[in-house]
């Protein structure tokens, strides 16, 4: 078989590379930057949109659709915003092509627009010019809006799903009457994504705030859920940014208090990506394939029949439909390979890459023996089970393969958590890898300091810190808390 | 109240945008033909992509996703397709802004791309690109496979939903070993959307065929559904192509069939876009505003409690919220407005407006009488009914809106569907408004003739369509049947 995967010692990326590659979650395309999400790929992030979307809705929010375009001049209204990305913005700057005498196709010159238009970055700035049409009163707040969208930051250095240049995501965006209305939806929902990566993920994140240096450009505070990946390195899975009364005050957007009285709007904004497909490999996977946990896996058991003779084929086949219409039943997603283009051992490791929870297997002795066998994913182990009651027994390995993905990075995060009290102590921590707390005397000029001595970055300021006297290492100036520290995706 | 609807016979057009503006459907965005779809629109489309979605998959389909962009040199490969889209593309070609001297935003010369990109109108392109890597060998056919995604046709004209220059849409793209079974495949498709249409959008469709000039750029053949709007004209509202190997020839895309052969891959691709909501509101909704099949409707019951003091509003509110729990169990969605800002009346008003298929409303005496009323929103009747087994009522009341609109549309397609034999009386039923059945000679010639004196367009060759010999009504030649002709949205 030509699907060898490299490992993880030899080369972590090429191993990341490589689970992409014979999972079929996703490929480069023709265009610079630009993925193909592959239907194995794409039915993943289906399973993340389903669960987000129910839990969005839950806390309150609805869905619209806004312009993919950005007239520049709406861009530039706030000013760290564009600071932030004018660099990475792909314009378009004609609506036309046209035939040349050469019979080549070129832009058509006279096609020029007056004024270029931006393909989104990210959408603040034309939906708080359309919210200005929207709010009039307290009456009209909180409005609570998420848009699911594509889209587009010129990278210059791009990785599957980590870091493309057009990418899937959704974009919260929320207007409220009150500073702390906007704070708690700000906290709420990255609260929504730190269950959404614990429990259906089975990620273990760390909430916390940004730096300065690190916020959203346009944001007042920034907070993110980090994760720690197996090579050590740090991946900022979502984050939820309070915007203050910045695009409110860009875009002219007031509303009349109950005592009739105009104020700027408080707003929040707040996305998670296609990247999460990125940290869902890199938190699970092992040097085999794919592991995914049961919650997003596109099919949670795959059955495959071991026959010799037809007459065998129809009586593993028989029981076969049978234990699928059970599973199914009670909810449990099966994919049934009855392929006989493909021999068991090809299927084997076929669905051991794509990194499905449970294979269960059945041969005409299973038949005979009313047995049939189950091997797990994630933990490799096989075992022969009664099929009288199977479907109680699948549902009860779903759940323990579950807790036990999120179990197993869990201890891995605690076994590469550090805390470093002297700069030579953080540097070889740092190279070593995983999640280093230290203190740091709260400016600028030292974070940036560090980040070029270590390429170590400030990830957060973890919500539930320790308040602690200390000394930042690198400055010797007094610090009150420890910041979590890791080199990062 | 401001909210007022033109009634349809004072102004067709201006109705159709007050049902959307007052309905809070859309509205246009400070981006020239692009629009912003507000949460009671998405909430429509999000049920339209539910249903189509579980079809799709039923028929065997997966979802996937494709870049946005394309490059100009993969545009320009298939001859007739560029010359169908060059004329409607925006362009790419910088990937960066910067800030000039003066302190405005500038595009940053220096950051040209060497080939312009496209914004996709449509993936056939960058879709066959992608294909060529992906099959081999007969093994790997058919590829069946749908895009949920955004699209852009710089339309010089737009008008909300019907012709935006951005819409959301679907797009299957799909790749066969024979000719066979790409036209089986072309006409599975079609079938999907005309059952979608009828069963659930409650509009009625003609399934046909269209002539070579109408075809989409690319294609062999392309199947049609046509519905009849209220004004008599006519929406094309999906369609489907058979490809041929158009796109494998121009991508190089062949596979190797079980003799070992090498072949061209015969492909179709099929859509639906954002525009079937603007064909959902000129089919039912009247001069009061949205009508909504109870199928596709974001809430398909609303219920508005009537009291005067505070403890008949106790007493309602109980009762409404066992009401509202009693429909959720059998899966009716509903909306309980117990806000105290808003009156009855304005909400009665709100909720025509918006087209909620039943209202209900409850009172302190029905409380009392154990009985609740209910309005239909498609017959404006009203009725009080007992409370006890309030959700057999409700299950019953929305199948009847559901098959009374069906058939009022049919009704409706049934009075405005004539035959004209000769010119005069062509030209008269067009000009009146309608389906017009007549003989054509099968050329483009006479089709651009026909068009340019009437205004009507070919809206297809049904495919039930019965032979009969006759006489083109504007060149005199021999007819075999008779074509549908319409003007046309």
């Amino acid at each position: 078989m030509a699907k060898k995967i490299t490992s993880r010692k030899q080369d972590y990326s090429q191993w990341y590379n490589d689970i992409i590659q014979h999972a079929d979650l996703a490929e480069n395309s023709g265009v610079r930057g630009c993925m193909v999400i592959k239907p194995y790929g794409y039915a993943i992030w289906e399973k993340m949109q389903n669960e987000l979307d129910k839990m969005f809705k839950e806390t309150g929010h609805v869905n619209a659709y806004f312009p993919l375009f950005i007239p520049k001049s709406y861009f530039s209204k706030e000013a760290a915003h564009v600071d932030g990305f004018a660099k990475e913005c792909a314009v378009i700057t004609h609506y036309r092509l046209k035939n040349n005498e050469d019979n080549t196709i070129v832009v058509d010159e006279t096609a020029k627009l007056e004024e270029e238009l931006i393909v989104r970055p990210t959408s603040e700035t034309i939906i708080w010019d359309t919210y200005k049409k929207w709010i009039e009163s307290y009456r009209d707040l909180p409005l609570l809006i998420n848009q699911w969208a594509n889209v587009v930051r010129w990278e210059m250095r791009t990785r599957l799903f980590l870091r493309t240049a057009e990418f899937l995501w959704q974009e919260g965006h929320t207007a409220h009457a009150t500073k702390k209305e906007a704070i708690e939806e700000t906290e709420r929902m990255i609260g929504v994504y730190a269950t959404f990566a614990e429990d259906f993920m089975a990620m273990p994140v760390i909430k916390g705030l940004k730096t300065a240096s690190e916020r959203f450009a346009g944001a007042e505070e920034t907070y993110t859920i980090e994760a720690l990946m197996q090579d050590g390195k740090s991946l900022q899975a979502g984050t939820s940014h309070f915007l203050g009364q910045n695009f409110a005050k860009a875009f002219d957007v007031k509303f009349a208090n109950k005592e009739g009285k105009r104020e700027y709007v408080w707003s929040t904004s707040w996305g998670v990506s296609t990247r999460l497909i990125g940290a869902l490999i890199m938190t699970h996977s092992d040097d085999r394939g794919l592991v995914l946990p049961p919650k997003l896996a596109p099919y949670q058991v795959v059955i495959v029949p071991i026959y010799k003779t037809d007459a065998e084929f129809k009586i593993t086949d028989n029981v076969a439909i049978e234990v699928k219409s059970k599973l199914e039943k009670i909810g449990v997603s099966v994919k049934y390979d009855n392929r006989q283009t493909h021999k068991p051992g090809w299927k084997f490791a076929e669905y051991e890459l794509k990194g499905v929870p449970l294979r269960l297997v059945l041969g005409p002795r299973d038949v005979q023996n009313k047995t049939i066998e189950i091997a797990r994913r994630d933990t490799l182990e096989k075992n022969t089970y009664d099929i009288i009651d199977i479907e109680v027994k699948v549902n009860s390995l779903l759940d323990k393969i579950q807790n036990n993905l999120f179990n197993k990075s869990l201890d891995n995060r605690h076994e590469n958590t550090f805390k470093a009290d002297s700069k030579d102590e953080f540097i070889e921590l740092i190279n070593k890898g995983g999640f280093v707390y230290a203190h740091w005397d709260g400016t600028a000029e030292t974070e940036e300091k560090i980040k070029q001595e270590t390429k170590a970055t400030i990830r957060c300021m973890p919500l539930d810190n320790q308040q602690e006297s200390g000394y930042c290492l690198f400055s010797g100036k007094a610090s009150k808390q420890r910041v979590l520290f890791a080199r990062s995706y």
